[in-house]
């Protein structure tokens, strides 16, 4: 237990710095290693975490715990991991929790996080650090890093985005909320293995709030091409011609001149693909409906976002775009008939 | 210069026709210049037509006619254009059609396009060329073209964003809708002295469409931006650290960039000096108003962009907001005494 | 000639009153019929110039004139009406005009009304009776009734509600907007054989103001009152309980009441034969459209009422909803699959 | 306690009936008085307690408790109740929980309703017979009827309609969520004396869904009705006639034919007294808030119903319209300045 302590102090060093300390920590104690846990292996957190383990960690300095709710997953990464770093399976969060030091999640909802932090919570040891990389209310996660505190336990909320590309090739944005700048610094080396942009948001919920602003922001904007195009395709203008214009006007927006909804305008974008792949259009549902409850909370009146909102929700129903992009609101709304004409 | 002016002089010829009768006048009479007209010198107009009188001719070449509804702007003109190329005031517009070879027309609405076309159309030479800058909706804008083009005249829908600063300054964009492409390689000359961007959107109509499309998504995106921002700021977010993370992420747009509607976050735009100058919440609505009525004539399904037209309405017609910059639908929503906490 | 202007004075007597003064022409010229002729023999058209004919006419005073664009309506109508009063076909609507002392026309859309009224006033006699039942945007309504006071003709809009149903039965509604109450007086007797409440609603444009104010409230709360019902049920509210208490509480509506959208709350309604029947969600988007048009013009901010409008443009479009009735907005916005939970 | 217990079972007889087995239960001890408590003596609270206290018991049969956060209430209430049934003041909602039967509360939100009941449930006994009557989310209603169930008290969420003048004259609507029938007619006789309907909404919670959702439809329709008024005054159309026709037409609604927005069209409403009185903006505010909640925890997508809510929450936040009826949206949307034309 000593030890375990003492090896806490020793890992919450920077993964890439202080070395003369940690190898003092290491001729010391060979069991002076520093342990990851990764809780939650789904779409995002599987790329995440072999990202972490591949780039962050080395076999004589790490150990690797990771946890799913399905065992198979946890399986399947252990195999994928080869022979590195020492990758083992925790049968529980808690068992992550009396093994690591420094725990990263990615689960689906608000109240997996609970319930996870909950088991989490009640085995971490002090000075544990914990990343929650889940999307999630802001309501949450402020609550669920008051429970940290209590224990001791040093919490931030890192949502992403970049989508699951962006978890593969480790190029993901983390927004991060911590409790203290301190904080964030001892965090951001070790996201900065699976993304490369890590921005300090603030206070904790901070991230969250962050995270679900710009993706109101962009629900919206999206919605907002959609029907400016469909209206200027419909009054007889040529798309490109017309996304050009926009784009060095003042209707440019990411929506626009990146990620264009309309088939045919630009290469490589799901509008591309009959819309495959992408951000779906149930992800950008959720998103907004987290937005619509901070805004409840807050008595922020949204009333474009409440709207985009609600469409979103109509969208990812309609029989075949539940797993579209959700620029696939172009053709909803009537767009892709026109186009081809 | 010679050359330059040389050159000028003979884009000025008329387009496609009667070279040889110009060239009968050119040789008979020192007096063949090109007369320019100007109808509509009103905030818009009137700098407008100063940058194309100074920038654009020079006495031995040109002659200048004016004409305003206000006759004091007419008068106001000749004294400030001074000695150099002739300025004339017209006592109508049949009197400019019938001494210019190049007519501009900048006016408020439709309505005023109409009328003043009648008037210019009943005594237009054939192959004169007639540039309306008007904001005015795309079905009017296709009519007009229509009567021009029963005269023989060449006429192209030019209207501009960039507002009074833009006039003055000599750099407007110009969205330009003409009936071929050789058309708007001749009025392009002109434009160029009044603007910095000279776009071809295609047939005649499509320089409304054109501006209306990227100004309703203007719009719109502004309402997004300021819902965003109030959200975040309630949320417990920095202002301009909130931008500053939309600003390099998918939520992106002008309107957080480049004219963010919160007070504080950036220099020199209408937020930071309450809302003053910049583009009205009139002419907003005006516009908004332009495309709610092109969507209803094209069938399309403009739901964010029928929103914004009635919050703009109400927002234009809120005390102490009717004078003020668009962006200040942030302050209406209630966002600035969040601000200030 | 005289004689025939003799018999358009007397013609414009009420049907069903002045025996005498009628009784006196019919006894000074055999051939003192009243005229009656009826353009547009459509969904509509057809089943009200039936009760027109078979209610309001008789062989020994009236005679009636049929047009349609389809000469197929016409030849059909004429076999249906039987040995009656007799009834004929005119090739052209100027024919019409020649031939008929009061004319009813029910079309499609304004360009229609316009193109046939432009048909009709070029051969009208003085005092014609014209009553265009079409529902249509009412800067048209009141253009067509200013070319009819040109020529001396007394014209009304007389539009409808009731659809199919109320035309077969002669149950609809006419909103009439007339120069002037003796003008509403005049044709009043027409319109009783084809409906069942006759209503003065102003001057000429009225009429139509009137059915585009209902029927965009109409839009508005068919929205409302589904979105209603699919909250409450997703919120374990059995629906004919939750409707009950609405219909007897402020939320009440004649869209919960009397039109209920989910399937099994009422019978007799769309809702419970999958929407098969009613009104139309394309016309419910034609209507919404004319509102959207006449708000624009006013300058009147119409939240609601533009996002209803784009609702429906977007729910008609929808592969299986263009020939739904338009409380199918409970099914499209994912109410069903809820309900049968 | 056991003597206690025994006038548990004795209270839940409805206070009207069962006479015969009252004086039974009286002839065995004077003690055996119903003793009914009541929580939150503010706008609403007040008078309601006024009346259950006058109508719904009797100096021989009855005691009461009262208790607010503001004890000045409390005073107010024992000076006004005068020297009938006994009223006196508990210094806690523990004490009421310990000295009451029958407990009625009504407060403002959800976070004092969680306060209140976990004061009273950590002394209420077995059997007590609780019921609330704030408006307040579901997800909080179902919680804290779960809290009393642990305990074995009887809980109900009885929200209300009727507003302060509904309080005063004891003419409110009860919407009761009642965990078995058996439940809701306990019950039910207390309501009686505050109220004249007392509907039965199904199991807890849904007392709470039958009332947001009415406000919620309520809240689209007064807007709905506002725009279509404001809509048809702009085009020419008398406010009165334009009612009335719409009231007799599918268009009718509550907030056209019993409260209409424009002042003048019907007597003894907000409207007609510059909106004061009624149902403030801002309660229709919060209403439309816990509508918006729990459509975003049921996935329920209400696009009428979020804009709605945005709009109250702008139009309460507009200077001079915090305290006016909600019916006062006709105005802020710019329809006064017409309706005065």
């Amino acid at each position: 237990m000593n030890c375990r302590f003492g090896l806490r102090s020793s890992q919450s060093l920077p993964l890439t710095t202080n070395l003369a300390a940690r190898q003092r920590s290491l001729s010391t104690a060979a069991a002076a290693k520093t342990r990851i846990g990764f809780v939650g292996l789904g779409q995002m957190g599987y790329p995440m975490a072999l990202n972490l383990l591949t780039r962050g960690t080395q076999p004589s300095t790490h150990e690797f715990i990771v946890h799913d709710a399905f065992p198979a997953a946890s399986a399947r990464f252990v195999a994928e991991a080869g022979t590195g770093t020492p990758v083992s399976v925790a049968a529980s969060v808690g068992e992550v929790a009396e093994r690591a030091d420094v725990i990263v999640t990615m689960l689906p909802e608000g109240k997996h996080v609970r319930a996870v932090y909950k088991g989490l919570l009640g085995a971490v040891g002090k000075g544990t650090v914990l990343i929650d990389s889940s999307t999630i209310d802001v309501a949450t996660a402020k609550e669920v890093a008051g429970w940290a505190r209590e224990k001791d336990a040093l919490m931030v909320d890192a949502p992403v985005s970049g989508g699951t590309p962006g978890a593969k090739a480790g190029t993901l944005t983390f927004m991060v909320g911590s409790p203290t700048p301190e904080a964030f610094e001892k965090v951001k080396p070790y996201l900065q293995h699976m993304g490369k942009s890590i921005v300090h948001c603030g206070l904790n919920g901070n991230g969250q709030v962050a995270k679900i602003c710009n993706n109101m922001l962009l629900g919206i904007t999206m919605i907002a091409a959609a029907e400016t195009m469909n209206l200027g395709m419909r009054m007889g203008m040529d798309p490109k011609l017309l996304a050009s214009i926009i784009n060095t006007s003042s209707g440019r927006c990411w929506s626009t001149d990146t990620y264009n909804p309309v088939p045919g305008v630009m290469e490589g974008v799901p509008s591309s693909r009959d819309y495959e792949g992408g951000f779906g259009t149930t992800l950008m549902s959720k998103d907004m409906g987290l937005a619509v409850s901070a805004a409840n909370d807050s008595k922020s009146a949204i009333l474009l976002g409440g709207t985009a909102h609600a469409m979103y929700m109509m969208l990812a129903r309609t029989e075949g775009y539940g797993k579209k992009d959700f620029s696939s609101v172009f053709k909803w709304m009537g767009g892709e008939k026109d186009a081809k004409k």
